[in-house]
């Protein structure tokens, strides 16, 4: 326990853990009791003004009525930005053996996105055409056949589809599936770097902490399949500008992919109708046994 | 620095930390880096699968959009119930010497409430008349003129007025001056004992976790005069049941008094315009020197 503050101030958080002594579920009352240990630390060690307090009360008003039922969290941009989210990711996935690596979820999934056949395009605004293709495996290395893959990334101007509503239904988004070989094939766009939010609490948390608000380019995967664990994870432009400091915390090096160019005219090209050159980035995934 | 977690997640923390180091403002340097500290030290401590992140971020964002512009402040309510209203009240207020306690200023304070002579009624709801009185003074025991007495309580409902848009405008509230002895007077109702909003997240948190939802009663007050600290108090009822269990931890000793009874017809009866019995409490608030 922290030795800052009064007698008295140590007495008072030793007082609320006390209040949630008879919490019947034990789970709960640990995560309240701590929670009230480790806050009441912060307090007593920085010794808030009231001007101070109401300021985190306005902050953290502010941060849930930013929140809308549809894709903006601020709250989950804010456990982001704090670096909450990619711990949480990391303690539920400490013993994994040669599965891939996790990395935040992000506040912009959406669920029930169009399912899409291998190769078809998910991309109806411009950008640089890409194919994102690969297998996904078990730790055996066997292929993991009708896998479900969950794919989202930002347009070109940096917004996803739902955050900026003049972007076409489904845009960027989509559901694929492995074949019998394990194997999957995206249409799309080469993802950009791009701010997160900043019109709300947590934008003006970075900017008046000096942090930027960027975010290396990446495509979103949630993947699943039956007797496995889903993976929650991106793939990064190896070349971004913004690999070093995510403003999430989210980049592991083995998430990096590159994104080959290929001219117009390949055999790849022909096969998944690109009219010109493209990029090709190939990754395959792990998957863990549940 | 907590030894809880693994070498990568304890190192996740100091790189989060080091990310605010170009905070140009000192203070809000500090803040946030020992939040960040405290915050991941939790997390690993308690080690929350992701569902209990979720339920944790969904709690937060309900919390922020149950708060209104008039007088529903959840928020302040979590803070309350956690014991950091009474925590931040006691750092700010560690040197007071003779000044009255200080004690939670709770959510429903309203500005801008009718001023009121002295011991003008504030009570146009039913409840048992009392007389609240006393004097302002400083440290030294001499008394403060013109000093303004905000003061707040339930009606017999246990609601306060805005919470409870039945009731008349400015019930049970009112601004009150000293005159040139230092002297007030209120002419209220004795207040009643009343369970915080339990319509809400905090509401729910007391329930699963099997603490009750009461306050014990008690009058508000914020007191301000030139040259003298703010005081934010309340003064208890000093019979009350939940005296000891405040569900937000405000009571002090120092704080209680006695609503003693008076028959009809008695001299004081006469000067306030009681028609019968009333209560009679007293106390005199001492301010500090600021």
């Amino acid at each position: 326990m922290s030795m800052h503050g009064t007698e008295a101030e140590r007495a008072l958080a030793e007082q609320v853990v006390g209040r949630f002594a008879n919490t019947p579920d034990a789970r709960l009352r640990t995560l309240m009791q701590s929670l009230v240990r480790h806050l009441h630390a912060y307090v007593r060690e920085v010794e808030p003004t009231e001007a101070e307090w109401f300021a985190a009360i306005r902050f953290l008003t502010e941060t849930g009525q930013m929140c809308d039922d549809v894709v903006r969290q601020e709250f989950i941009l804010l456990s982001d930005t704090l670096g909450v989210s990619m711990l949480v990711d990391a303690i539920n996935h400490r013993y994994a053996t040669g599965a891939t690596d996790t990395t935040v979820f992000g506040p912009f999934y959406i669920e029930g996105m169009p399912e899409r056949a291998y190769g078809e395009n998910m991309a109806f605004t411009p950008g640089t055409p890409a194919l994102v293709h690969g297998r996904v495996l078990t730790t055996d290395g066997q292929p993991v056949a009708n896998a479900l893959l969950e794919v989202w990334q930002t347009a070109d101007n940096g917004m996803y589809s739902g955050q900026d509503t003049a972007q076409p239904h489904g845009n960027l988004r989509g559901r694929y599936r492995t074949d019998a070989e394990g194997r999957y094939a995206i249409r799309t766009i080469v993802p950009v770097c791009y701010p997160i939010p900043t019109d709300g609490p947590v934008g003006r948390m970075l900017n008046a902490t000096g942090r930027h608000p960027w975010r290396p380019a990446h495509l979103h995967f949630m993947i699943t399949a039956p007797g496995h664990s889903t993976l929650v994870t991106h793939l990064f432009n190896q070349n971004d500008p913004y690999l070093d400091s995510d403003a999430v915390f989210g980049v592991k090096p083995s998430l990096l992919v590159d994104y080959r160019e290929h001219a117009a005219g390949e055999a790849a090209a022909q096969q998944f109708g690109f009219e010109g050159g493209f990029r090709e980035a190939r990754y395959d995934f792990v998957l863990e046994r549940a």
